[in-house]
């Protein structure tokens, strides 16, 4: 049985990456799961006539990428998220390319909880969402 | 252009409320569409070996529905997410049908930012997750 | 270029059919592409309470097959479809499988058009949809 | 429990609306779901030779809007549909995005049903499909 690093092995600073594009499909797909059909995201033309002047992906979809990377690497298999806070920068457009680094930035020895930096940037380097998460 | 209801119409206090039944087809399209296949969520053998013995819904996609509540409901079309801050206090299995209820707990005038409590409960009235959205 | 059969090889009261079984995955893909979250098919709880006593598909989801049946075999590829009426006569469950007949009950001559009769039968043979298409 | 809207709560002329953008995605997905493969919809190279110069949008997926404006705007959640009609004007393409109107038309006392008119009209405001639904 795979399982994560335990707390021992994980070190201070240490960071973990995952990537991926947001496409038209992504919105679709996901909307479909959770019901969110704020037209910021479904109907072109709103999103034309908004601040945004196109549509854009859904925050919490991109949220999710932190996931990807604290379950699957850093600590890895079978992690557990306990608590997370997001702040949302700058919107996500419709084929960006959106990176997360997570990076250790407290270990907590009486609980065995690791803190996590999540930040999140674009293909042009441009910090889109910044949090941390306990897991 | 349909909108959200404006800073002055929203009143402390007030409630919406977003529910929807998560099915194993929606674990296998969020994780297809965020990479997240931690598995926990998608691994049936692992699931049953692990502390909450089957597959658990994705924290990040429940999470989701706050989305869908605020930005069809209230404050409605069009708005926007700053800041979210979540707890996952206990897991979400599937077939569980989850209402998140969004609550306003806070206007900030000068800004024209409304804070929300939202809380997750399952069909047995149990919360499962805890947070805040400011909009 | 595969094409439908023409005008003069229809005949009067000639049938096609075409079947399909109806999942959970479906729903919650079709609320996605349509953007039509009614509990009564994504929200198991409140099914319960209401006079189906369990989710229901989504009635247009099923009228789909008379699409597949006339686009696909008679009158086949590239057959467009006019006018249609439907009378939604029982609720289709989850699971339910459902087979469409497409019958020809007219031929319009002036205008190349025929008439079909579309009836959907579930695996039981209960009629749950009644309604004509003219292509 | 939320409820529509009840019968007398319904005025003769009252309006609602939903819109949505219509993608190459949606048009996979709702392939799958329903199994209608006509060329028109899949295939860009039949589709170039074809009338309609390019691949069309399923007319049936198009009046699901339909279901998701009387389902969860007016009459609202729970609403039950009995009978509908519709006429298919111009085709709808990907990449458009399509607004339904619905409005009440009929109140039949008796067995308090409501019949609304539904048009669908594109980007540019042209109708597309036309049809009444009894709910």
């Amino acid at each position: 049985m795979i399982t994560a690093k335990s707390f021992d092995e994980i070190k201070m600073g240490e960071k973990e990456f995952f990537s991926k594009t947001f496409t038209e499909a992504d919105l679709g797909l996901y909307s479909g799961i959770t019901g969110d059909f704020n037209p910021l995201h479904m109907d072109v033309e709103y999103a034309k006539q908004s601040r945004f002047g196109e549509r854009v992906v859904h925050g919490i979809l991109v949220v999710g990428l932190a996931s990807s990377v604290l379950g699957m690497k850093l600590p890895g298999i079978g992690t557990i998220i306990l608590d997370m806070t997001f702040r949302f920068i700058a919107p996500v457009k419709i084929g960006d390319t959106i990176t997360v680094e997570a990076k250790v930035v407290d270990k907590i020895e009486r609980k065995k909880f690791v803190k996590f930096d999540t930040i999140f940037r674009n293909q042009k380097g441009e910090e889109v969402i910044k949090g941390d998460t306990l897991v």
